[in-house]
């Protein structure tokens, strides 16, 4: 389907290009993403992301308007594998989602990771997340996890596809960054249990341990669950302990990543880095 | 304006009803929310919170329909202070921004505190935020300073108005839980020095004290900027010390809400809490 780039590529110049329609499908639906095992990118620096990860690039579209002279230049000169497809600025506007487009958007083909591919360091920090709904959360902790570092994300059960458009968006290049594996949530736990990784599951109601007296220097992976619900009775039951963030409030609860945020960044700092 | 409340009241069918264009105005405009000193909040439970706060009610727009018989009577039975409007569904879904909206929307007054008007506890902690720009961004801090709990939010030169609905729904209540003033910068930074409040500049650059090195446990206000530009250099230097969350990945920064909720648990832990 994504045969060699023709030479000189035509312009796209209809929004109900047959193309373009399917770009938006993908975009659009999580069914079709998985079943060509491809997905949606936006802008020059998350594709530079993408290919430094190694991520293979099915079809670069260009909108030489929106992109510069500059830019349009260094891709046409060094384009990425795959097919190029120069479009209009409206139908780039079909396709764009960010407000301040660069004129970039590609169609990368999604790894197809698992837990066996993993590659954990000695002492791994590693983030789960149980039925994670929000792409922006997940986007948001996958840019946390860059940073903080965790080793790895693994999201067990989840509710919305890892490759989702708006979690690349939100992690801004975290996806790419960060080892990130979807698996059903009990493979997510026996893979923990047999590297020899220690789970602490966030756990919403108070009478636990805080994060903070809790050993996190070890083999270390934090357990979240979601926002409204915390993680399932039979995941907190799987772990091997249970903490909380104390909060001290008048409200309900942190924001998932931002309590992601917390104890991963705690687990560095008992680490001494 | 806002005149005693007619019994019974009238039933709003028309979205061009100039009440309801009122409402939108107020919704979309920071101006028109500032010359009257209003702003719209979404949903019982945000009511609540805004009246356990002491905030006044100016108008409350009910629907029915949405509500609920159990909610509305309850509503009906003990309204807040303010005039009652009915509306119908369809009035009301070109209110509502959520996407389950429970049919309650409501008009307040807002206070006009200042500087001046806080009250701090002996050993304050203190989220300072520069030319904070984005509404989710304010509205996350707001959420995770309730929880931790930091004493007041000063938001020095905004670039989005504390009372921005949006601001307010992301908050999910921290708006009102939490003391929250915007002043210039210069301002916001003179009261921190005459209250003894040590200021830590957050920096995004490496080359400074990371933050788990601070001693954050005494009077301490920590000041953030935008995660593009981070502080301006005359912020940055009339802190007292500046520090930094090491950050040790591919990509460029956190999302400043997480750099905040980072910092703010970091001050939490050192004061033993």
């Amino acid at each position: 389907m994504y045969a060699a780039r023709p030479t000189p590529p035509d312009r796209i110049t209809s929004p109900q290009n047959p193309r373009i329609k399917e770009v938006l499908r993908l975009q659009e639906k999580s069914a079709e993403r998985r079943r060509q095992g491809l997905t949606v990118v936006e802008g020059a620096r998350e594709l530079s992301h993408a290919q430094l990860a190694g991520w293979r690039v099915a079809q670069l579209l260009l909108c030489p308007e929106l992109a510069g002279e500059t830019l349009t230049q260094a891709l046409q000169a060094a384009p990425p594998a795959g097919e190029l497809l120069l479009v209009s600025a409206a139908v780039f506007a079909k396709l764009a989602v960010r407000e301040r487009s660069d004129g970039v958007l590609a169609v990368l083909h999604t790894p197809r990771r698992t837990l066996a591919d993993l590659q954990l360091p000695a002492n791994p920090l590693v983030l789960v997340l149980e039925a994670v709904e929000k792409p922006g959360n997940l986007g948001a902790i996958l840019r946390t996890a860059d940073a903080a570092p965790a080793h790895a994300v693994l999201v067990g059960d989840p509710r919305t596809d890892l490759y989702n458009p708006n979690v690349i968006r939100a992690s801004l290049g975290g996806i790419f960054t960060v080892p990130t594996v979807a698996a059903p949530m009990p493979e997510v736990l026996a893979f923990l249990q047999a590297k020899g990784i220690r789970t602490f599951a966030a756990a919403l109601a108070e009478g636990v341990n805080s994060y903070t007296a809790a050993h996190l220097a070890g083999p270390t992976a934090l357990v979240l669950g979601t926002e409204a619900d915390g993680l399932t009775p039979a995941t907190r039951q799987a772990c091997d302990e249970t903490i909380i963030i104390p909060m001290r409030g008048q409200l309900d609860s942190l924001n998932v990543s931002v309590a992601a945020a917390v104890l991963a960044f705690e687990a560095v700092r008992q680490r001494g880095q």
